[in-house]
């Protein structure tokens, strides 16, 4: 496992801090990290020249790289790496009858409350409890756009109220003085066609003199719903809506599975801690075909290859844990539930979830469409007629993991901060990622000492050359000095640092610098290539 | 070359049938690959046991490969081959006032017209071009959901018309009582944040009995559009938009470029032709940075460089070609343009589009945010002052590719009927993709002859984790016949088939199928992997 580098370290005398997870220090370690996304090209705020919009990220030229890198490592594991599982890519506007049947339209809801002091909007089962009678004070009025802690400490006329019967208060200011809940869809809509209803309605009220309040009341009344769409807000519907045809093309017997990988959308009333929970973002789900006689067994299986999937690509074995849900957490038809969760600067939340969720999706769309989404076992015998041959419909094991949320936490769990010293003896803070190499944007740099030597450079671009020929992501890299490209490389996980030199050009050999350990050794030309594909492999 | 293959085929005799240009065969030959896609898994109509989408397609578990190697055959030529070139990947939802400021808003719009006769909407753009004046029959009312072609045969009442000043006629009824042309805006709109005003609006209408009309066109005057958001029509804006944050935190310096793959969407009045124009679709883009004084050699660079990536991975090379636009179909700003064509079956139509487009995007978002998107050569000489160093807005040469219709031709390009004969002598037609090996979705089927034969399954699925771990990927397939295996295969482009038998038992050889020709030959185990990595290598 790849944690176990961390002894190596420890044998070095190299003192690494771990981000720090004391209570003084979590934002912190986020403001490091959000720093650092921004500094070296991880992730931008989206169309930050116009201000940036809520909630909304870009991967730069190294976070997408490691985004990439996670995805592929998961459809390599969980589709090539397979013969039971196949890949899937679905549109993400789907007929939003779809969307009906599986219960979003009428479920997928969050209580949405606003504060009628400091006018701020939040989620009621967000909020803080308070005992409902229960006498609080706060502060008058108050400005927006303030975070939570800063609110409470604001100063001004100082008023008291009582908790309503709803039992909590605005997390902003303390204030129990709230609307009602009102549930908002999280779906984002849209209208599929040139035309839209709503906005031709509102059109005719805007330029037609003629008509009556009625006349708009008995055109809403009327109006034609049937091109609103929405966006997904997860993977996973399509591939029960698929079944079918899936497993009509593929021959697949159960238990199999279908493994999708692409963005959803959900708005959300409150996004939170950078790129953990945006409006958009990517999942990588499987559901997984099973006999329904087989559920706990198969969760059993998915949660261990789950867990193990993330320990081979961190180095903290623990900052990972399974969590079971309670009772109360699960969906009606869930039988049982798992989330994967990592120790994140806020707390442990989740990162996969993984649920038995029986045969209700696919009974749901059957329902709903009369198509057949049942299979036949021929060698199954029915337990009541003792009969060979049984029809059922499978049920579902669902590892539905986000990738967003999975960049984040696979940077915070890479982030190391060494107090080292400098050659002049001065103490020196080196960041660096501590990524695994089949995760780290480039596989490693070539960089000419001398970026005037025309020979170090024509040695440094073949020596780029002949390793991307191995399908190696290989940075070239001449810009400013050694020290602070060995710096920028460390900041970006390069694992290793092939640096050019005087006695390359007499011998073909070169100084391969570790990452890690900083430690430099003299490397023919000759093993670079090997050495780099060796360190790639993944041991789950 | 890839098509040199060709010469093969030839001199072993076998008649390949290339799919037909006929003008009797065209929507035969997509009817077979439409159908060939359902059959096999390729492409499904997205929620199909719904009745299905407008134009959104699912890529099911064959498709989805296919589709993600041309996109990381993409990746590795424009991003990871390359020194001066950087990927990124933005959300799809941006700050709305990126669309006001690259012209979107006001000018991303079809003219859309409606038949007053047969209710058909069309693009006046694209309809059939009439002599003003000229007077035309048509048949009096007339279904709707009809091809152009049905239309025009059906039986009814004939009436007679004159085609009015705008010079077009319907093209699926050729009447010319049109409805006049209006112009709707391509992008799909939604709404950021859980309160849509729009909605709230209409929610008052209908609920709120006090509200009088005058009450409603007020707030209507003064509704708040600052949260609604658009779907991406493109994914190149971002590129503009993050220009600098991507050159600061990589050190590029010009020339260099930025990458993206993704998602964009256009609410299309008329879709057509399977996944080439859908409402949801992929597209490759690179924004390649210049200087101004360079664009003619740069565009001529990318002209060839992107079109020989397609020859590589091409079988026909004649389906292929550079169409230079016209004066009238140049965009106000840019300089030049060339399309890189495919002969579909309906013609010669748009994969690629290679545009000298100026400095007109970066200036464009510039002035909207008072950003510094301009780069400063320290090595340049000012032409009049003759001052070292200066300032300058880059050009940009943009290499555009469609990723969802660059599968469709690389299917047709691939398709092929090849009309041998059986073992018994009767002519038999077999159907195969001819896939660069490196695009086939399976790199080899490994098959063992008799499915219950323990000895021979436990090999072939030896055999197959022994070429997974060498990151292939591989299909164990034990499902029918041999002969139905081998069809199979063919249908879905898998370039070898190995087949494990009795003798592989004694000897560890195995029967190694090339797809193209059939030929059949006994190879050691041991010479598996080698030969099927040799065949992946694209030279472009």
């Amino acid at each position: 496992m790849w944690a176990s580098n961390l002894l190596n370290f420890l044998r070095l005398g190299i003192i690494v801090v771990f981000y720090p997870r004391g209570k003084g220090t979590l934002s912190d370690c986020m403001n490091k990290i959000v720093s650092l996304c921004k500094r070296r090209g991880f992730v931008f705020q989206s169309s930050e020249i116009y201000g940036g919009l809520k909630s909304a990220y870009d991967f730069g030229p190294v976070g997408v790289e490691l985004k990439r890198n996670i995805a592929n490592c998961w459809w390599e594991r969980m589709v090539h790496s397979r013969d039971d599982v196949v890949g899937f890519d679905a549109s993400i506007i789907m007929h939003p009858k779809v969307w009906e049947a599986s219960g979003h339209v009428q479920g997928f809801c969050d209580p949405l409350v606003d504060c009628l002091n400091c006018k701020q909007r939040f989620r009621a089962d967000k909020a803080p409890q308070q005992p409902v009678g229960k006498t609080v004070s706060y502060v008058q009025g108050g400005a927006r756009e303030r975070t939570k802690s800063q609110a409470r400490r604001e100063k001004g006329k100082r008023l008291q109220g009582t908790v309503a019967a709803a039992g909590y208060v605005c997390p902003y200011c303390g204030a129990p003085t709230l609307s009602a809940e009102r549930r908002f869809n999280l779906m984002f809509q849209s209208n599929l066609g040139p035309i839209d209803p709503r906005a031709e309605l509102l059109h005719a009220v805007k330029h037609d003199e003629a008509l009556t309040l009625a006349d708009v009341r008995a055109r809403l009344q009327q109006l034609d719903h049937s091109s609103t769409v929405y966006l997904r807000p997860e993977t996973a519907q399509a591939l029960f809506v698929q079944f079918a045809n899936v497993m009509q093309t593929t021959g697949q017997k159960i238990p199999f599975g279908i493994a999708q990988l692409g963005k959803s959308f959900r708005n959300e009333i409150v996004t939170e801690h950078f790129i953990f929970r945006a409006c958009e973002f990517e999942q990588m789900e499987l559901e997984y075909f099973i006999s329904p006689d087989s559920w706990q067994e198969q969760l059993e299986y998915w949660k261990t290859e789950r867990l193990n999937w993330y320990l081979a690509l961190a180095n903290n074995a623990a900052s990972f844990r399974l969590r079971q849900h309670s009772r109360a957490e699960l969906a009606h038809y869930a039988q049982d539930c798992y989330d994967i969760e990592f120790l994140f600067p806020w707390g442990w939340d989740e990162l996969e979830g993984i649920a038995s969720r029986g045969d209700y999706d696919l009974r749901s769309h059957q329902q709903a469409t009369g198509a057949k989404l049942s299979y036949f076992d021929p060698h199954k015998v029915d337990a009541e007629s003792g009969k060979q041959g049984v029809r059922y419909t499978p049920y579902v094991i669902e590892p539905s993991a986000g990738l967003t949320r999975g960049v984040l936490a696979l940077l915070l769990d890479a982030y190391r901060e060494d107090k080292g010293v400098d050659h002049q003896g001065r103490e020196k803070l080196r960041l660096f990622l501590q990524l695994h190499p089949c995760l780290a944007p480039y596989k490693a740099a070539v960089l000419p000492l001398v970026k005037n030597d025309a020979q170090q450079v024509e040695l440094a671009q073949r020596i780029t050359r002949e390793l991307k020929k191995r399908q190696l992501h290989i940075c070239y890299d001449d810009n400013q000095s050694i020290g602070k490209r060995y710096a920028r490389h460390d900041e970006i996980g390069t694992p290793f640092c092939i640096t050019i030199d005087a006695q390359s050009l007499a011998d073909e050999t070169v100084t391969w610098r570790d990452r890690d350990t900083t430690s430099q050794q003299r490397l023919p030309c000759t093993a670079l290539a090997d050495k780099i594909a060796a360190a790639l492999v993944l041991s789950v």
